[in-house]
């Protein structure tokens, strides 16, 4: 703590990401990144972007961008706002749409970084905890509440709520903003987009960071209605006028027009998922169902943090969240066969 | 207003930039970028930087532009921070180091951005006025205060405070932060950076978007003491994990090294401001002595609106400020030699 520090940056818990170690070469399933690299077609796009245009500020509406996202989606330009990742657009969302006194509801066990926000922007947070198997209890959604955000599929579970469940809490929630962050969706879960025309006051949370193998890049999309786009768009304009830069814009465009890779890669990463959890199952692991680019793990006789640190010593690195009810768990992100082979057989060598 | 927004929506007064018109090419005076491209090395690093590594996330903590930097600039790695801007620097250092109820000074001329900030994070506040010269009346700024942020040069005046002052300002104010933002402090400035280790509560911010002509690139550095960047990666942390994107990083790396080129384009946007500035005190304006790469220019029979709506007819966008003590002044981004003479052309016709 020092002196010249606000009562706001004295009070912070900052998130902590998950480790990129510099000292050697690390098998990186801890931070849910694509193991595939982006479409060609997009490094393309930044090696033409590299140009003299680059002196020039970025459009701060990001409208070629929002067009090619406007394509993809079937939305209308104005439904879809671009930032730096979706983690600023998260934040930006959470001082749009939630106050303080007003609890948001979130559960227990999701993205931690909900409730970093909440404590950043003095909000106050309503944890509603998973149910022992780790789904999200619907109907304690349908209470009162100043605001609702879901992880769908959740994370770092990987469980899926169907579009039924999300269009229930829709319907019983109307008078405050619902947030369904959806970076995982792309791995074989249903969006919610197909419900923004009906639902005024829903946003979705996408990311190109997972499914569009771009992490290094910072894009993320916030989709929704005219007016909660407008929420958005005044945050933004009070923080940052120009928070997604030339290169990112034009890399961000080519990757939501080159369909056919898009779907050749996360296809991939699904048949990688479903094989690796049989495997896993086979070998005595509990492995919750997934449908995101990532497994929820654990094993009846090793604990999740010893499994964690074996793994790490056989240069492999997975999440583990020193966390009630979950401490006992190994968040293993899906690689190539090869990376996920490599696992099986360090996991093998462990417990056998 | 949508009852959907946030008491702090409603509240915000959004920051407007200048405005980027798409219906015809102009002569671009209006938004403070360097007229000359990026380094070709900078080019290039971009290019390499597209590569498959853009799947994985970038290094939070930005070690490798941190080292340039410390290179360049003479100072620690941990005096160092790396933004998406100096925007966002600006706004994670109000949050970090600002509070509600203890009034922030700074000019009632200055960086308009300063006051959306306050707004944003609940700072009150405290504009100190410019004297009828529009200096910084530095004995203000001595009396007792919840913190303290110039524009050193200040915009969009143009006018520079020299280091006796700065360093005065900072002998008399030891208990909260004072910012100084240096975002034009390369066109002839000399920067309070050899005050950093003298000043534990001294902050500065530089941008790449000006001196370095890369505005569409989107990257700033905060220098301070340790506890001082501590301050703003708390903030950060609970933002937005990964602010700087690969390419981005590997650009503005290679910017910080490309002394040569840097050095060149400067001196030959300050010979061009020297040189307009003649030109216009000639012609009967009035040009407040300038420090920055653009001028604050008014005329003692036109009107400031008028010469700028004409400018606009004639294919030159300049920047107008509807604001009082300043709305008969034109600020004028100091464009190529050839840009400079369209310009001192448009403004002959108009006037005689």
């Amino acid at each position: 703590m020092s002196k010249y520090w606000s009562e706001l940056a004295k009070r912070l818990e900052p998130y902590v990401p998950g480790e990129q170690p510099k000292d050697k070469k690390y098998i990186k399933l801890n931070t849910n990144e694509n193991p595939y690299p982006p479409s060609p077609k997009v490094l393309e796009a930044i090696r033409k972007a590299s140009n003299d245009d680059l002196r020039l500020y970025p459009d701060p509406d990001c409208d070629l961008l929002r067009e090619a996202a406007s394509d993809y989606y079937g939305l209308k330009k104005e439904q879809i706002f671009a930032g730096n990742g979706s983690d600023e657009l998260l934040a930006f969302a959470f001082a749009a749409f939630f106050d303080n006194g007003n609890p948001v509801f979130f559960p227990d066990i999701t993205y931690t970084f909900y409730e970093v926000y909440c404590n950043f922007f003095n909000i106050t947070p309503k944890l509603i905890p998973l149910d022992e198997n780790f789904n999200v209890p619907v109907d304690e959604f349908l209470k009162p509440n100043g605001g609702i955000v879901l992880a769908n599929p959740n994370a770092p579970t990987g469980k899926y709520l169907d579009l039924s469940a999300i269009r229930k809490i829709l319907e019983h929630n109307t008078e405050r903003a619902v947030i369904i962050d959806e970076a995982y969706i792309d791995f074989g879960g249903e969006s919610a987009i197909s419900l923004i025309n009906m639902y005024p006051n829903l946003m979705i949370m996408h990311t190109l960071s997972k499914s569009r193998s771009l992490a290094g890049l910072r894009v993320g999309f916030a989709l929704g209605s005219e007016e909660m786009i407008e929420g958005i768009k005044r945050v933004k304009n009070s923080f940052n006028s120009y928070t997604v830069d030339r290169i990112a814009m034009a890399a961000a465009s080519e990757a939501m027009k080159d369909r056919e890779y898009f779907d050749k890669t996360r296809n991939m990463v699904i048949q990688t998922r479903e094989k690796t959890t049989e495997k896993l199952i086979k070998m005595g692991f509990n492995v919750l169902p997934s449908k995101a680019n990532f497994i929820f793990v654990s094993h009846p006789v090793y604990q999740g943090a010893q499994l964690y640190r074996e793994l790490r010593n056989k240069g492999i690195l997975v999440r583990y969240f020193n966390k009630p009810r979950i401490d006992n768990f190994l968040r293993i992100t899906i690689g190539t066969d090869e990376d996920m082979n490599a696992l099986i057989n360090a996991l093998d060598n462990i417990i056998n």
